[in-house]
């Protein structure tokens, strides 16, 4: 494969050749790339903010993420932010720090797959900022979205009896990162040629793991039910930890059900392979991008009939806890077990 | 001083810890940090949004940058942006990744400067994210803010004929890296304590390196008579490179005269303390966060009246290019010398 040094485009030029091929589509998007700032019409409706920056060797691993499947990533962790809110993403900017080690075309396959993701999500690339880095890859992306007045849907409205709701499935993209990594330990200290890893039977884990969709469906079926949750958030560190954040920020305890939570049969058996306890896989593992919400109690024959939804427990009053009930009955306490990252 | 381990508390107990005290002062934030979004209302306001990645060992360097100068600054060079387009700024995001050297009280540091040019322009901290990185500290900012519509000031409305005016001087935050980095460069290898620079007479060089200032005044002044420029931008790579952006974006060519062209006396100075030319540093340095727009020549009159603002040229047509007009009246094309970062 061709090898342009980024030197010889420079950073308006690379900024440039990166972004030259992009149209803006959203009537909300005055004026795109080019220019000291964005400029955004949002006209009555209330305009949604927000960011993750990702970096190399904390978040991803380039050793077996593909540059592409990053890009797409990348956008869609932002993008599953506002769809948390019942909102929907219109404008993503993006800034990255880049090393030496990176030549245009790498660039060009992370700009793909971000084209790819706001392209599925009818979402306008208007601006960033492109830079050197002394080591590695940066990846800061920021998205905004629209909601309309008084449907937007926080973390702090769940209320007890309320059914608490969950889309997907979850423990896979955790059980898909296991896999990637286990490969590559064995695979260590070998050329690339002799590297042929077999993920037979692992395919939806993996895409789990390396092309997470944010959950724009299960958005649209509520909205077209009527059904506002009266909290919600995207599933990124794990399903105990987003459970935590919404009855704290609510004022409230939950009782969720081993035996609801939905897992897949790949997980399961990827689980099991690696001799690890399912339920915590599933329940602290992260990044899947699943919808975690709160509906009312009378909504409970609608919310059925809301396709990939499950229902996996209820909201109680605050003193009753925050607690997983075991397939035999037992109640323990949730633990944002999730990864903390500065350990 | 003291060193608290960012371990002690985590990725969200840090988040928390930082942003604890903020409150949030601007209508148009609706909801700040804590949900998925920051939620943001304009009304019938366009909103501008502009990003910025800072790398340590590329955007600045520790050895002699302050964590709180470092913070104010970040926040800064964003603002500008966003009153580089004749907008407010309203709300902030702040992204950081931080590696282990860094403990709770550094990072106190950094917010605390971040906190106070926020205060110092009425911008709301809403949202962001805090990450480990395996090396150094990466800073993202993106700030968002409002515009009057109908009243943007792109780079690409200047005509033939109009003023070209640049607020304050230039080459002044050059010529303060410069001071800081020969400094660094004596003690190398000396212990902190026996490090004593004297930075006498350099105070004003330094302080537009470190503590640059978002030039809101002029804004304001500009406002007031009713004056909007047909296109802006603010001065981060140099004079030089942005003229070529005002003028290629419009379609259009221009003189400045170097004899107009604002420069301190201390700026100057230390020029030729360097032996480097004074006019170089001033069209190329860059990091000066002046503003740099043009007005019709009607308004010659009433922007000789804004203080702290200099006419030092005009734009013409095309076809004769984009010059520097030197004191024995040669003239010069325009080069983009900045700094490329990716060389």
């Amino acid at each position: 494969m061709a090898r342009t040094e980024i030197s010889t485009l420079g950073e308006f030029g690379l900024i440039k050749h990166l972004t030259k091929d992009i149209e803006v589509k959203n009537e909300s998007t005055v004026k795109g790339v080019g220019d000291d700032c964005a400029i955004l019409d949002y006209g009555k409706k209330l305009t949604l903010v927000t960011t993750d920056l990702l970096l190399e060797g904390i978040h991803f691993d380039l050793t077996y993420t593909p540059l592409k499947h990053l890009g797409y990533k990348a956008v869609m962790v932002n993008l599953s932010d506002i769809y948390a809110m019942y909102g929907t993403p219109k404008q993503i900017t993006v800034s990255l720090g880049v090393s030496k080690r990176f030549c245009i075309e790498d660039l060009e396959q992370l700009y793909d797959g971000m084209k790819m993701a706001c392209k599925a999500h009818g979402v306008d690339l208007v601006g960033g900022d492109t830079s050197a880095s002394m080591t590695g890859l940066t990846i800061s992306i920021t998205a905004i979205g629209e909601a309309e007045k008084g449907q937007v849907v926080k973390r702090d409205g769940a209320k007890p009896n309320d059914l608490i709701c969950v889309s997907g499935d979850l423990g896979a993209a955790y059980m898909g990162l296991q896999i990637l990594e286990r490969e590559k330990t064995v695979f260590k200290g070998q050329k690339e040629e002799d590297v042929n890893p077999d993920f037979s039977g692992k395919e939806y884990i993996l895409q789990r793991q390396l092309k997470p969709e944010a959950r724009v469906d299960i958005i649209s079926h509520l909205k077209e039910k009527g059904i506002v949750p009266t909290a919600m958030m995207d599933v990124s560190d794990g399903l105990s930890s987003e459970l935590i954040h919404i009855c704290t920020q609510s004022g409230v305890g939950c009782r969720v059900f081993e035996d609801r939570i939905p897992i897949d049969y790949q997980t399961a058996a990827t689980a099991e392979e690696f001799n690890m306890n399912l339920t915590t896989a599933a329940m602290n593992g992260g990044e899947d991008y699943e919808l975690l919400f709160t509906v009312p109690l009378e909504l409970h024959d609608l919310i059925e009939g809301v396709e990939d939804v499950h229902v996996i427990g209820h909201v109680c009053d605050k003193s009753l806890g925050m607690n997983l009930v075991t397939r035999d009955g037992q109640e323990f306490g949730l633990k944002a077990q999730g990864w903390n990252a500065f350990q």
